[in-house]
């Protein structure tokens, strides 16, 4: 109704460390959240959901310092000191504390949401991400830390390329260091542990003992106690080595149950279970089992799934002690191997059907068929204009969709359709006449 | 390993005007979010996804200033000027600009995400709600009309309760007040019309002399022709009626063929939708169809589906013109009468099964039983406490499982169990014995 002014054009551009999710890609992000929040739900977990923003002392000091820096931290309307979550754990230990009269404990939630980190851009990693969070809270039990490690290996044993869950407990971790380490260093020795597999031997050895200040014999003696237990054929083989090398105490003998009652309890899962006493999993945080699962012929992308369980995670809000067990599954690295782990049987990703009318009469008969095909469970997309076969078959296959179907006065009258298969390249065998009662068996 | 400092403890609370969503309530948004986006789907829409954060300069001055005003707007890290996205539209608009050369037009999108604007927190509206939007874009056909509102009429079709679409084209709507109202005074009187059914047809002749300058017979008789196409007995009938009372021009009868090319092309649909010539939704944006959904029983809570079609989506990123058509599902109206649209035929929201083991020794037995449900795709938590038998009960009862079964040395040597249906309030009915080889029938 006003008349338009023409003002100079803003360039469309999108904010560096940001992304797009254009069809193809959200199709298969959303399939693997589809799987992934059913993994969840068929193991006992119930979502939940809490905001984007909190209260900047929500969620401030409760990660590293590097954490702190990389939120997005501003005054709002209100001049309220906001922040945007930067992950789902701090909101989770506020969530927990505030409405902990309401939740049935132990308490097993998922949360499948974004999270957002300042980060300096680089390849794959992305300032906007998904994080998919599972967690058991109020538990102390090794019946919840193998609850997790089940749903774990219940995902990653579905994928037809290997996989290999390395466990650890902080516990026989922090009793080895000990034995090593002059007291005031154990953080040291772990952060230098921690890059073992990166660095190698001799270098963790150097290491220990310029960063950790281990004396040389004990540095020595330590690598080549973790080399032994790399080597040992079996995790009873490593936790008797441990047993027999390192002093006993209390800490020790207990952490050697749990994790034994856990290997034992896992059944078959447990060939694809390695007890890898260098794995730290972050400082402060665990303080029980620790975990991190790597994909075996992709083995440059990282842990594809990580946890373990932590003391009190609700300390900061009150004074009520939760401890908890849980993980994390890493969508975007198992999206950037999503090719590679043939994930769906059909490498094609095309989907569905375009109907499309010759001209104005077939709209109606068109549209029938379409409603029939949908009301079954079908993706069935109707073209919006009349057009040209030619044409039709170009937009269902640039489209993406499996099958096309053109229909006209023909069609209409004889009840017979010829579909057409862009999946199947040679022209001839692309297309079949299919009658209207065998079209549905025909589709699916 | 560090000693902790106790520090004073901070309070666990949440933004004004924001929520958390707890099981219950997460699970019940998560069916209808499943339910939405399958529709989507079935219907050929393809998923996207943007950024929760733009440039400012792509997202202001595309909605009134008073959603400019409750942007959450702030410099980022990198000192850039970033906003909080409000709606799904404008970075739509961002997104085909940017794209459009990847994109297979007509392009049909669908995009369920959270949007954030900085309203005055009232009953039932936070800060934060999820979008679930859908756009044909690049096509001018009524088939796209068409397409836009079958997919409305399929979604609340499958309603237990009765739903009324009230359509209208801004054509038809702008020819009338053209007639009826001195030149410069027409957004006024489209403001004024707008409210009919709120203020009644006095006041809105009042107003319509007041504040959009009509002469007084004028007013009378644009309220009264209203009132006439309100009370005439069919679609037909009404677009009759404006052909004979209002000037014929091109603008008119084109929107006129376009409408009942659309009506009629609707099938059995069209019972369902009333041609409400009142109808404008929102000032500038729509030129086309424009549609709002009433559900007949809950006509308190607002449209629960609108939209309509919009000329030129890109101006201001691209000379390239694209225009659409689109709607969008209030989905929190609907969750706010989830119960009484019975949505689902079981009222009771419990699901799954509680498996728990009685002792140490059952446990194996029991995650075998689980993982066998489990992957018949039941929804099985097991218990991660070895507990009494009452405890269990308690727990499964509370966290709204639906069943429980308990196992012990008994079961696991007769293989049968004991299953508890807490649905079942008649103690004695609440529990059948089941074999393990009946127990998957017996619980689907």
């Amino acid at each position: 109704m006003n008349d338009k002014k023409i003002e100079p054009k803003i360039e469309a551009r999108i904010l560096k460390g940001f992304r797009d999710y254009l069809p193809q890609e959200a199709i298969k992000r959303n399939q693997l959240i589809k799987t992934i929040s059913n993994l969840f739900e068929q193991h006992g977990f119930s979502p939940i959901d809490t905001p984007a923003l909190e209260y900047s002392e929500i969620l401030v000091g409760k990660g590293s310092e590097e954490t702190d820096k990389q939120m997005f931290r501003f005054k709002d309307q209100g001049d309220r000191d906001v922040s945007m979550r930067f992950d789902l754990t701090v909101p989770l230990a506020r969530f927990v504390s505030q409405h902990q009269n309401n939740l049935v404990f132990p308490f097993k939630r998922f949360h499948i949401a974004p999270v957002w980190r300042a980060e300096k851009p680089q390849k794959g990693r992305y300032r906007e991400f998904i994080q998919c969070d599972f967690d058991i809270i109020g538990s102390s039990s090794y019946l919840s830390d193998l609850e997790v490690l089940s749903l774990v290996h219940s995902f990653f044993s579905q994928l037809k390329k290997g996989y290999r869950v390395r466990i650890n407990h902080r516990g026989i971790l922090n009793s080895i260091i000990k034995e090593y380490t002059p007291s005031e260093e154990t953080t040291n020795a772990l952060r230098v542990l921690d890059k073992l597999e990166k660095i190698g031997p001799d270098n963790t050895v150097k290491e220990l003992i310029l960063d950790a200040g281990l004396e040389e014999t004990k540095a020595k003696s330590l690598v080549s106690l973790l080399d032994m237990l790399k080597n040992a054929s079996s995790n009873e083989d490593r936790l008797n080595i441990i047993s027999t090398k390192i002093k006993p105490s209390e800490l020790l003998n207990n952490s050697i149950i749990n994790i034994k009652k856990t290997l034992d309890s896992l059944g078959d899962y447990s060939q694809n279970t390695v007890l890898d006493v260098s794995i730290a999993r972050g400082l402060d945080y665990y303080t029980g089992i620790v975990f991190e699962t790597q994909l075996i012929d992709l083995p440059t992308i990282g842990s594809v799934c990580s946890g373990g369980r932590y003391d009190n995670l609700t300390s900061k809000f009150t004074s009520r002690s939760l401890q908890g067990v849980g993980g994390s599954i890493g969508l975007d690295r198992l999206l950037a191997a999503y090719e590679e782990l043939e994930w769906h049987s059909d490498k094609d990703t095309r989907q569905g059907i375009l109907i499309a009318a010759i001209s104005e009469d077939d709209i109606a008969y068109s549209r029938e068929i379409a409603k029939d095909l949908r009301e079954k469970g079908l993706i069935c997309e109707l073209a919006v204009e009349i057009s040209k076969i030619g044409h039709h078959y170009k937009y269902a296959d640039t489209n993406k969709r499996k099958f096309a179907i053109i229909i006209g006065e023909t069609e209409r009258e004889s009840e017979t359709f010829s579909v057409k298969d862009f999946s199947i390249s040679d022209k001839e065998k692309a297309t079949t006449k299919v009658s209207k009662n065998d079209l549905l068996d025909f589709l699916k």
